[in-house]
């Protein structure tokens, strides 16, 4: 019987569902849509009957070992979705206790979403044989989860690991936290658009997104690929990208000096026009100590599968944390 | 028959010997010059006539369980220490090795003087009871150790733990690393003085500090005091290295998120009259989900035998790990 493990993906538009094994194959995924309901309950409804539905999916003998869930502000020690801003559900939702109510499988268990991209890091990708390392996800803002001595860095309160509310500007952009600087509005998906718009507004580099800006929303990806095509202003809203995450790792550094940086997410996706100048600055900016020492390198969990792998594998890293027990 | 562990300190005039039994008590002391002997050899032959003849004045029966040495740029990995500024021998001081040549105990083990620091508050001092804390060493620079989940941080070469070098300005005070803005040049005991030098150039406030720079040195506890009578340029300069240190703290916060920062080191001394505004600019520049939940607090440790107790500590330290193995 093939032991798997249910990864479940909560973003803030749909909710995947996938069944992995342990190797981190993907043998069926479904989805539902996250924000449809006001009631926790109706939406969990829905997500029982779409698991049950993936399960009937698979073909073979398979022994579910568990659900994994990666989730915005999920808090791995209380079980809890805690006052995430961008889902329906306000206050605490206590996601672990419900869903225990309904299935009765031996692991039931929650991380937010750049945690669950660590881990599964850990057990499927990259860092495979790494002990300490920092993931950091780049999406519409910019999450990391911490690995040191092999364990997971939960903080004493499970809120450990807000590296994109790292402040690197004085007076800097305004955050969605309250305050101003954060690495995360600059070093984003958001922050890069950001920035985009800051340099039609303050230099005189030619552009195709000059004319873009016109015509409606400007998406990262719209970015990309005029940096790609040789978009003066483009590839400098890259640079400027880089300079700021750059010299932000190397800070970052000095904490838990980590085997690896790894970059996840969709503006990871830009690969070496990213990669590189961020790892320039962050050589250049370094501590003579760590000069040379640090890999940055690129999520090694397959894009479209990624987030439900990180959420399955949280259930193979309970198992293994019982085994050594 | 009494456990004891050998602590030695290694600091850059002296080197201090402490034998300690499990509950934190100094049994007997002694200490030898560091810097009299180029040759580590001749050091290391004064270090173990002072070992045993401290270890002659202990009346009871004991069990010697090891040493635990804590020194600047001592690596727990290699057991050398390396490339340290502030000391004659240069390069790499296989001191472990050296001193296993010399010594039958079963643990002879080395960290850096901040992590001795952090070990030591967990097994005699405030942080017996904590997994995740962060001990900040006020100095002549600022040292840190950084505890998780019960263990230390030493990341993958065993270097861990330099928040001292974190930029906490751009364009800001030079550093003896060669770069600028490192948080150690605004809070040791030297940024302090500093800080002083800076206000009597850029402020009209009174001090009687203004007469004692042409007087000679300026010490971190001439700005204490005057700072206790009342001094406003000296008042102004512990605020100054107060808002640096809270802010810093603030942003330190996102990465472990520790249960408590202790403070350690002379200029932790100053009690409030640091620790009081540093946690007011830390509380005021936090991440909302991290308000009020962390503690500011001194050290536990004794002054005088802080840092024996803490090299000591790592021997007890060891012991703990190969029970749990």
């Amino acid at each position: 019987m093939k032991k798997v493990a249910i990864g479940i993906d909560i973003g803030g538009t749909n909710t995947v569902i996938g069944v992995v094994d342990q190797e981190g194959s993907v043998l069926a995924k479904g989805n539902i849509p996250t924000g449809k309901h006001m009631d926790v309950n109706l939406y969990l409804d829905d997500m029982q009957a779409e698991i049950n539905r993936v399960l009937d999916f698979i073909n073979e003998e398979i022994e579910v070992m568990g659900i994994g869930l990666g989730a915005p502000n999920g808090n791995y020690y209380s079980g809890a979705i805690e006052f995430a801003p961008n889902l329906n559900w306000k206050g605490r939702v206590e996601l672990v206790n419900l869903l225990k109510e309904r299935f009765e499988y031996p692991i039931i268990t929650l991380t937010n979403d750049a945690n669950a991209a660590a881990i599964g890091e850990m057990i499927y990708g990259e860092a495979k044989e790494m002990k300490n390392f920092i993931m950091i996800t780049l999406g519409t803002g910019l999450g990391s989860g911490i690995v040191v001595n092999g364990e997971m860095v939960y903080g004493h309160d499970g809120f450990a690991g807000e590296l994109g509310h790292v402040r690197v500007e004085k007076n800097g952009r305004e955050c969605g936290c309250g305050r101003r600087g954060c690495l995360e509005t600059y070093c984003s998906a958001t922050g890069l658009v950001n920035t985009v718009y800051e340099l039609i507004g303050t230099s005189k580099l030619p552009s195709v997104l000059r004319e873009k800006v016109h015509q409606g929303e400007v998406t990262s990806k719209m970015v990309f690929d005029a940096a790609t095509d040789g978009d003066e202003l483009a590839k400098e809203a890259f640079r400027y990208t880089a300079e700021k995450l750059g010299t932000a790792l190397a800070d970052f550094m000095t904490f838990s000096s980590p085997e690896a940086f790894i970059l996840f997410g969709g503006l990871a996706n830009a690969g070496d026009l990213l990669l590189k100048p961020t790892y320039e600055y962050m050589e250049e900016n370094m501590l003579s100590c760590f000069k040379g020492k640090v890999k940055l390198i690129q999520s090694g969990l397959p894009g479209a599968d990624a987030a439900v792998l990180g959420s399955s594998s949280l259930v193979w890293q309970e198992l293994n944390k019982e085994v050594l027990a």
